[in-house]
């Protein structure tokens, strides 16, 4: 897997630029995104929102299917469930493959937040993705 | 209900801000929140990021359980089907309540796409959110 | 729409027979499944089993779907909350078609415990039925 | 864990003894539930039914959730994706605590058909279980 490839696919994505994700992993079955959580991540309630840590499962979750789909893939849908309020630090997504066949691939993602006492979970979801187009991460047309 | 107190709430959601959402009605049961999409919305296929749209699911289905619940919530999860490619215009995000308690409200949302021609819906939501601390809107410190 | 035409793929599914589910309305748009809650569908609580609600939001999410695109569909997965546990009397599962193209149909589910005191919700579904072969209710061989 | 105590758990649910499931595995973290397919598991288009493959996707992940919490706990909901029609041979579904705290556990299903040729991956599924009452699997009250 070309980590350096898919790095370029998010800086390719305006939204992934606005949020400041970076992909940290991207081989064979698993993905990592990694975000430092700052003012512009908060709710009213100073908790990351809800839509960054939706945000963070969806790509992730692409990003996995795509280490064994390749680029042209899209994702179908994700359920996320929010285990814990997420305040401060670096988010990490782990984005891992479940299944797969040629076509769709089935992935699930852990999101914890990472400080300097350690990682917390703080939620968990799965989503799949489907192949539209076939390639290879070196097209740069990919998605 | 009152739509400017809910607003201000939205106003309170640095990350709203970012995304550049407007809550545009607020009534017992319902909830509509409006995305004008513009580049850094975008995935790198120049559709819009899924991220965006996961964001608007979990912001409108949490107020819509707000209309019914008070500010003093959270978004225990939730689960989003993507059945179009979302490109231009503005998303349209409207959430529901299906069922409440005094202490949960199960919401779903659908969204759409619209632009000079009509709209077009490019996902479906489903979401609960629960009662974590009693309050009106009128208090400013909800949620 | 043929109810009697649905009902008939209803009695050609083994598993609906084991459970006693019959099918009360199947409209444009809409479905409804009916299970007379017995012992054999509860569990160790004395609560109607969440398989059995898990098992009418399939069913009845998929015939919903059915009113739209024919028989010859698949569902491809679906998310239930158990809202409130179900105890006695029919529990009544109504789907309805939020969404449809020519070959797939988001739909949602809501399931009600009816008895002599009038009707509670205890689950709400949401799922996605895609089109694998055309037909018509009448051919007989759908599902 | 006592695997023997969860199994008499299973034995008090009168859905599982008409469905015709058996525990198999229920340690510390995980659970594995088998059924044999015959003819009244099927659906219309001899398939398994997907209401059988959600039945054990809703029991597994409670008891692999069980594992962890003690038998006082009750399932909030799930999401199961069907990712291959199941024909023929046993079920068997696997439950893994995904995250969990003293009262919550989130758990993920893996589903697959075992047969002489081997095993194939059928359905994916994620699901939260919740802490009720405390106790543990001695209690024969649990659920």
């Amino acid at each position: 897997m070309e980590l350096s490839l898919a790095q370029q696919v998010l800086a390719d994505q305006p939204f992934s630029r606005l949020i400041g994700a970076r992909l940290t992993a991207f081989d064979e079955g698993t993905a990592t995104l990694e975000i430092d959580i700052e003012e512009h991540h908060r709710n009213q309630q100073r908790f990351v929102h809800g839509g960054v840590l939706s945000y963070a499962a969806d790509n992730v979750l692409t990003f996995a299917a795509g280490t064994v789909l390749g680029p042209g893939i899209l994702t179908r849908g994700l359920t996320i469930d929010y285990v814990l309020p997420a305040r401060a630090g670096t988010l990490r997504a782990t984005g891992t493959v479940t299944h797969h066949t040629a076509r769709q691939a089935v992935c699930s993602a852990t999101l914890e937040m990472v400080g300097p006492n350690g990682a917390a979970v703080c939620a968990v979801a799965m989503g799949t993705a489907v192949l539209v187009r076939r390639g290879d991460w070196g097209a740069r047309d990919g998605g």
